[in-house]
Order: C-alpha cells, then structure tokens, then sequence
C-alpha cells in the first residue's frame, strides 16, 4: 500500500493547499489512503463539520485531531456521526468520537489509523502506551489489518521516539504531529516500522508554527494580552510523509517526506 | 564567511564522529568556523575538561551548552578558564561562564557565538529576549561583527521560532538545540537570517534522543526507576547546519542541513 | 502599625464579603492600612475599574494583582492610571503598572507594598528574587519605610518559604497569594518577618479553589470542555493575615490568620 | 472511629517527632487507627525498610507514599512483602505495591486508606478519579467497610479540592500530602466527607519546605548546582488531622487539624 499522511492543517492558507494538492497527489502517487490532521483547520483552533466535509471530498480518507479537538464547540456532537474523525485514543472513557479507525480502501485493503496524545508538557490524559497495547491486541499487521498509521499527537521529541520504538514491528508507520514542523529523522526502525518525529504542518512556515509572527512574538517577549492569534496568511507548504507498505507483513519498505509549496525546501517522493 | 553549526553531541558515539569527520569537513566545506553543542559529550550528560579539549583540537572553534551545562561539576570552575565554551546567556547575573564570545577566524573575520535557553516547558531562567536584546545593542551584524551565530536551546517550537523572528536581519543564524531531532524547515526568513527550529543531535539515531531505547522507553511506560540513562552506542549521525554569510553584511546568502553517518539519510552541502 | 492582608477575592461572593466587613476591620483591629489581592474579583477573572473603585471605597489601601491581571482589558489601560494597584514586579520592562507602591497612612506611616510572582508551575516571567532585590535596595526598612509587604504570587510552596526566607529581616510580612487555600504556617521567621504561605481567598469555600464545584470537577475527570467556569455563589470566608509590627525596626511582633464567615473555622485576632 | 493522619515525615527530625508522641497521641486521642505518609522520612528522599519497620513499632498503621515511593531502590522489592505501605493508585498497571489497603483495627473495625496521585505540574500517572472510582466500586463506606481515608498526593490546590468534592459522600476523609504545608480550610463538606488540602508536613518548619533553606533558597536563585539538599534539623512540628466517624454511616463526624512541637501555633483535638 501506498499512504500519505499530512501534518496539522492551519487555517485558509493550509486548507487551501490541502484541497488542491491531494486529488493530484493522490494520482501521481498512486495512494492507497491520504490522512491528514485536522486540528487546526479551523482558523488554528479545531476543526468544523463545514471544513470536515471538504476535507473529504478534497479525497482525504482519515482525519486525527488532537489537544484543539474540542476548540469548535459543534465536533462534540459532529465526530459521533462521522467516523472518518480519530481523536487521541487516551482520551478517558465516556469520551465522544474514537480514537482509532479502520478504512477499507478502494482495492479492498484495510487501514487502521490511532491517535494517541502524549502527556509531556502536555493535558495529562490516559497512558498512550496502555491505549495503543489495547490496539494492538485487538488488531495485527498483515493478519487481521493491512496497515497500521499511529498518529502520536506530542510535544517531546523523547516521548515520540519512545512511541516509535514500542510500535516497532507492529505498525506500519508512526508519524507526530503537533508541533508543527517537520523533522528530517524519516527512517525505518528495526522492527519494519517507518517512523517520523514530526511531519510538520500545512501552513504558511513564514509565522510562528502557523501563526501570524508578530502577535506570536509580542505574546512571548511583553507577557502581557495583545491580539488574539490568527493563522498566517502566506502560501502553504503542505508538509507530510510517504510510506509505501509491504503487502504480506504490513510493515514499511520505504518512507520519504513531503514537503511542496511555500517557504521550505521542495521534496517530492518518486513513484 | 562559512559556517558549520553541529547539534548536541550525545556520548561516545557522537564524539568520535564529531572528531573524525570535523577535519575533513573544515577542509571540504572550506569552513571559517565550527561550533558544536556539547551540553550531552559527557556520556550524556554534561562536558568536561577532558571531552572540550578533545572538541577543540579536532577543529571546533565554539562549543555551547545548554540546561545540561553543569551536570559534570568540574565544568562550575573550569567555564571561566576557557574562554571558547559558552552557556546559555539568560542565566542569572553571577552565573558563571559567559552567555556569547567572539571567535576571530584565520581569516580574521569576527564571529559572535550567543546562546540563550527557552523558558517554555524549561527551567525558567531570565529573559532570552532581553538577553539577545542586550547582546544586539554591543555587537552589530556587519559593522562590529562579521557574523552572529545565535544557538537556542529550547523543547517548544513556538519559542525557538519566536527568537528566529526577533533576530531576523540582526543575526546571520538563528539554529535551535536541545530536542535532539534535526527540523527539515531550514530557510532563510524575510530580513535575511538563516534558521532552522533544530540541527539535530550528534549521536546514534536507533534510540531515545540518543539514549538506550529499551531504558528509555521503559521509563516511560512504567513510571518506576530502571537502570539508569546511558548513550546509545551505534553509529552517529552528525547532524547540523550549514550557513554561507555575505561578507559585508552578515546575513545568510545560503543555508543547508548536513546530516553524515548512521541511519538518517545523508544531506552533504555542495561548495 | 497594624496592616491586614486579605487573599485572593472572588468574583462577587468574595466581593460582597469583602466590602462588608473592611469598615469594621478597620475598626475593630485598629488598622492602619488595608491590603487585598483582586485578581479574581470581576467573575474570577481579572478585575476592572469599577471594582476597583468598590474596594478603594470599602476602605483597602492598596490592591494587588497576579497571573489574572489582564483578564479584563481595561486594566492595560486604567493600572496606569491608579498608583494604589499593584502588579507583579518581575513582569518585564515596559509592562504597564507597577510592581510596588508606597502607601502613606493616616497617621504619616509609609508602607511598601511588593508583589512577586513565583516561576514554579507558572508563566515564567523574569527573576522574582532579582525584583525583590531592586525593592531593598531601593527602600530600607525601619528606615525609609516603616513597613514592607511582600505578596508573592505563586503556586509552589517552596518558592513561596524560599521568598521568605530571602526576605527574613527586610520585609515586615511576607505572605502568599494565588493557591486559595489558607495555610496554618503563620510564624515570624528568625530574623523577624511575619511569613504565612498562602492567605487563603475570600470566596465560597463549597467550590474548587471559588469556581463552582460541579463544572470544575468535571473539567478534571472528563477532559473535554464543559460551561464555562464561573464564581460559586454560597457565602464567602473572608481569609487574611493580620500582622503588627514594631515601629521602630518595622519587623512583625505579631502575626495571626483571620477567617471570617462561610464555612471554614473562624478566626479573628484579638486587639 | 478516631483515626489520625500525619502529613509527610522529613528526616530524622519528622521521624523523632512522630516516633515520640504517637504512642501518647493514640491514647491521649483514644484513637483507632494511624496513618502517615513517608515518602520523605529516608533523609528527605523515599523510605526504607528500616524506618518503615520503626514507624510500625511506633504504633503507626499504614504508611502512605507518593512521587518519592521509589527513591530508595530496596523500596520496589520490600513494597510487596509488607502490605501495610500504600503507594498512588494510579500508577500503571504492573506497578510494585498496592494502592490501597484494608487495616483492620482492634475492635475489629475495617478502613480502607487509598492514595492517589495528582497529575497537575506532577508526573502524568493514569487518572486518579478513574482509580478512586474502582475502589469505591470495591467498597462501600458504612457497608463493606467503617471507613475510608483517601490521601490526595497532589501539588495543585484545585485538583484536590476535586478529588475532595468527587469523593464527598463517599469517603470519611479526603486529605492531602506532598506540598508540606499544612492548610487551614478542615471542614466537613456537604455530602459528609472531612476534608483538608493538606495535612503538612512532619519536620523542621525553618526550612524550605523541610529541607535546610540556606541551600534551597540558593538552588532557585542561582539556578546552578549546590549542595545536595538535605533535610533541616531543628525540633520538627507534626502536622496532621483528627476526625471522628460516625460509626453507621463512616462519615465524619468532626474534622480537627493537629499540629504539635517546633515553630507553628500549637492545636490539639480535645477529645
Ligand atoms: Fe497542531
Ligand atoms: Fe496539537
Ligand atoms: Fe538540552
Ligand atoms: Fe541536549
Ligand atoms: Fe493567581
Ligand atoms: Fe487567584
Ligand atoms: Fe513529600
Ligand atoms: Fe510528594
């Protein structure tokens, strides 16, 4: 299989890079599955039903949120009804949406996509490592699913890698998100696993992690309220990772980053 | 001028890469200057007198530190004898060390080597804003300096972007340490600085941030003291940046990863 | 002289508490001068200028602030405006406010009233230990001034008896703010400053730290955001610190906690 | 039933304290049950099985710990041999030790004592209303068992204001440990449940929070390595809460703080 994931999405400038790039890069790739990170979608804060929905027909399969999951009032009752939508699975129990997914792609292969939110420097949620052993108890690579995406949602370079390694084997890649830049570590472990610390976001890369420069510095530099943080509103680079899969294991043959448009250096997969 | 920036050097494994591939890249790269993070030389923890020597005669010409800077004690005194070390310059009046040096070249260029920590999710040390500030008002890019290095240490990458944008046009690079993990977002912003969020460790890359993965993983999955940290010991992959400086200026004409050795793939800078 | 700090208000429950019994206090305990934390006062966050005005009026001297200080925005404007609010000192240079007032007594007295704000836990703003240095400086005890309130502001105890400690034999009281609950530690330290680590609030203690209970608990357990919080609205415990100092040297001869109404023990020093 | 809880036991100068007046105190107080918190009494850092063994003597019941639990390294393999120590519950499964424990009293009567750790500005353990939430399913006051201390090991004053609230009704007392300070706000809440944030600590008031002030004070000022922080000498003040249990229902009856020797204002329970 062949997947693209693509890192948080922020704003207009993100959404419309998404949307017009992943019906070409579908073809050109030959993607199985596009998953993108939706949590900053909406103007930086969440994600709305409106925007859920052009992601999907943009030709996005799977959307993970994250820490801003509940920024927009409505997904608290949206992510119930769309099942395309996987929030952190640490959420604690009695939560709404899910916190993992299986797709079916078109040539009948089947995809399960987890989130799970680290907690260093972070909301402390449910042990990620506890949720994604229940995943893996419940679903095997190359037996029971076909591929498996572990979004880890998380600030600390340490804890992502520390999830890399405890999915090593059992997943077919595990990519971050939430810090909104990418990182230049794509490998595959060991076990088979592809791995990435970060995948960087969607967004104008002139900002602070997407967001317009100066209000973001002034907040950190006078330490006192100035303007409310809107996203920048400079050309996108969509920032995300290619993994191409074994078809009988399941685990990663090659992974390649994505980086096109924008500010940052230019990297295409060749397929 | 040209410059090589080499991210924290975790443990054995990453100084033995360091001083052996150090000479021939000074050469290769026609380099006026290299300097290293050191803060994790000492298996990992800290620098001593021994390893800075070591650094030294291999061809760096700057060593900086970090939140690791006094976990070896002898480093308390030892700082203010040697004149090429330099820690974070928002640590407290008193401290000792110092928070910048200026490195004359062969060529007689005149390069500023500041450091400052971020406060995000970090101890919380002085102002490095105010800190940079202060160093800004005494040296001046391309009048009474030839080119500024600026190294911010710091786990949020809001942060280290933050002091990309207050430095731009007054520095020749901005380049982030700390989380280990080389950034893919290296560009040069609007005012003419050179920045990347992260150069990325020197060190064996099959691990933790550059620590013993089952130990550190584990420490994380079971919240109860196990053996204590140490390096990884595979091969390093030396990670950094790259900046080529306009020499009346100051600022950056070019910038590049370099990443060389062990598992991540290879970025080499053409000259 | 006899001064009477009351911790944190909270919203209007605190407020009415406050007013109420101020006029008396006076009174009763011979006070010379009337402190109160508001950062909670305007619906547990922040406060404005008709509270302000309130309070003056009720009979406070000077009101000090805290991490809520800009909650409402009218307060970037007015603080400037009204020299008997107090802010953080170790806010950087340039914030609006200040960090320190000196309040002349009816009977000719001079107090000094200080905040700090603790780093542990908090937004890290610069050095407190620094600010609180600047003060002695600048103000002598028994000398220049009668009288030296420090509030620190801060969520650690052990900054908070470290604040103290720096202080002991400069400050007449030192007393903390910001956690909500009052502490039974009320000593005067060896070299003779009144310390008490938290004054506690004056709001409903039948709440989480003044918010009401319900939506507080439920924010902790659910993770997901519910109504916004709000004030509890049962009768309010008006907590505080009373301390009497020597006039001569301005160190404390006595200290005492008072608590009055709602539901905690009562207590109300003697005179 | 009477029973008492002494907050956490600093070095050898809380030890002395407790080890002397528990005896008259379980007399004097006609009580039924001791239970202390330890996870400082190993020279500030952890327990032994020395000291755990001389506290039993003492006529002290259960030990509670806390986020010291393993910084004596024989305390992972003794903590399953002696089933009256109690460390957080919420620890992840596989944990050494238990996270709670039924004593039996000599007149037969059963208490449950639960620790649970808080997670704000703490290490991210599972969720503590998860964990109180499956004891209280295990037992029921006032029907499986007469009683049930729940010790909230906590640094934010709002989450134990939350454990506390989401027990009431449900436990007999709900006190808290770990920020050594003792708090002043006893009260019994509306569902029956004593309360106290914390009980403080058992140890040398002239201190930073127990330990010797000269360093702590310095290690947040200078922000460089010192001495290794070590406990304080002086008399220690016990610090700790009375209550009294209805014994049908096993709610509180009265809540009473204790607080005996060294610096702070004496209070003893009359009984
Ligand atoms: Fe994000
Ligand atoms: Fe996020
Ligand atoms: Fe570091
Ligand atoms: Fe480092
Ligand atoms: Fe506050
Ligand atoms: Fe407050
Ligand atoms: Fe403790
Ligand atoms: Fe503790």
């Amino acid at each position: 299989m062949r997947l693209l994931y693509l890192g948080d999405v922020v704003g207009r400038s993100g959404r419309d890079a998404v949307q017009e790039c992943v019906p070409k890069l579908r073809q050109d790739l030959k993607l199985d599955a596009v998953i993108v990170n939706g949590e900053n979608a909406a103007h930086g804060f969440g994600l709305n039903v409106r925007i859920t929905q052009d992601l999907l027909e943009a030709g996005v399969d799977v959307i993970t949120l994250g820490n801003h999951a509940w920024d927009q009032r409505e997904m608290l009752s949206y992510i119930d009804k769309q099942p395309r939508l996987v929030r952190p699975a640490n959420y604690p129990q009695g939560t709404p949406g899910r916190g993992a997914c299986i797709h079916t792609t078109e040539r009948g292969k089947k995809l399960l996509v987890v989130q799970v939110m680290g907690r260093l420097f972070m909301d402390p949620l449910d042990d990620p490592f506890a949720a994604l052993q229940q995943e893996f108890a419940r679903f095997r690579l190359g037996a029971t699913v076909d591929a498996i995406l572990v979004d880890v949602h998380a600030e600390a370079t340490s804890e992502k890698c520390a999830v890399g390694h405890f999915c090593d084997g059992r997943a077919s890649l595990v990519v971050g998100s939430h810090t909104h830049i990418p990182t230049a570590d794509h490998a595959i472990l060991p076990g088979g696993t592809a791995y990435q610390t970060d995948a960087g976001m969607c967004g104008d890369y002139d900002s602070v992690i997407g967001m317009k420069k100066d209000g973001a510095v002034s907040k950190l530099v006078r330490k006192i309220p100035g303007e409310r943080l809107a996203p920048a509103e400079g050309p996108a680079t969509v920032c995300g990772v290619f993994v191409e899969t074994d078809d009988r294991s399941g685990l990663a043959r090659r992974v390649e980053p994505l980086r096109l448009g924008g500010r940052l250096s230019q990297m295409i997969p060749e397929v």
